[in-house]
């Protein structure tokens, strides 16, 4: 059993929780029993697992003081893990493609939009939180284990027109930049009384409006 | 400026955090300047004001640190502010019932898509987080101010339908109780993939749904 914070695993998970740390092993967290059953539904191992000692759950023991503080997301966490990220190449039929969405919520809240309608990928563009993130991957609530995830750098949509359609999110307040919009074959707009929908509200409507045209013209 | 968190007035501002001290005062806290600033523009009156001594917002000063603890929400806060609630009662014409949905960071984000489509007002019925509590006010985005907010006890739906149409929107993973949907005239399905819009998503696409029928309607 672990108990101590000085433990050599343990200080490599916590630097995972910053980017840099990620982008250096090229691995990620997953934290909670409900996210790691969904990376285990989706065939996609863990490269390490650490338990709260005496939860009878499968992985290393830690003590569960230990643990919350290793944690990236604040205590009560009994179980968590180390995963390798995979990059996807942008594909469709529908993609999405974030563009200065920095707000790891509502990254996370757009995979699991993308899982609810069927979007082949999403894409991150510039200015994007990381989804493989802590906080990302908690607020996509396991569909990070299932929604195939691209980058694109620049601010070309690039590869991301794969399929058959691509939608272009914003940011809430900037929206998209010029250049971007440019490349957008037509942009539409949700009829609304009040500017207060989120990006992740936001590319949940347009994905259920181009379901529903595509159902209706299926 | 108030230096310390034994200052009987933070006390207060502290109980509120929780559901119990809202009820008995009939008060609740918004944080952040974005949220005081949606309260003033939305013209509800602060009871009192707390600003970070040092910060040249418009308040009681307090030793930073001090804020901080005080903070629902966590460190970082410039200012805080206690308010009265307000309870209405439900109106249409489109009304938002929620049943059974516990999650603050929900009932603040169906408060965001009850603005953006114009909705009359939200009803929270049994089971659901407390509008007033401090994520679900954080999460609205200053919604909170804007939205009508009323109270229905049991499972009826009670004064609800008080407009054209009412949304019932039940929790993730239980759904509606077979007496709420039986006072429904109408059940509705998003065509998804997979299970993982979460109540707040749903509401949104239906709200826009709602609105987009009204709109041809007209």
């Amino acid at each position: 059993m672990i108990t101590s914070v000085h433990n050599e695993h343990l200080k490599e998970v916590r630097r995972l929780a910053r980017r840099r740390g990620r982008e250096r092993t090229g691995a990620f967290v997953a934290e909670g029993e409900d996210l790691l059953a969904a990376a285990d539904a989706a065939g996609w191992p863990a490269r390490e697992r650490y338990v709260a000692a005496g939860s009878g759950l499968d992985g290393v023991e830690v003590d569960p003081a230990v643990l919350s503080k290793v944690s990236a997301l604040g205590s009560g966490t009994r179980a968590l893990a180390v995963y390798g990220e995979r990059w996807a190449a942008p594909a469709g039929p529908l993609c999405v493609y974030l563009h200065g969405v920095g707000d790891p919520g509502n990254v996370g809240a757009v995979l699991r939009a993308a899982l609810a309608f069927a979007a082949g990928s999403v894409v991150v563009g510039p200015g994007c939180a990381d989804p493989f993130g802590p906080r990302a991957v908690r607020a996509s609530m396991g569909a990070i284990f299932s929604v195939p995830v691209a980058r694109a750098a620049g601010a070309a949509i690039g590869g991301a027109a794969a399929g058959e359609a691509t939608l272009v999110v914003g940011a809430e307040r900037e929206g998209l930049p010029d250049d971007v919009i440019a490349a957008c074959d037509r942009t539409v707009h949700i009829p609304i009384a009040a500017e207060s929908l989120n990006a992740a509200m936001a590319a949940t409507v347009a994905l259920y409006e181009l379901t529903r045209n595509r159902m209706a013209a299926s």
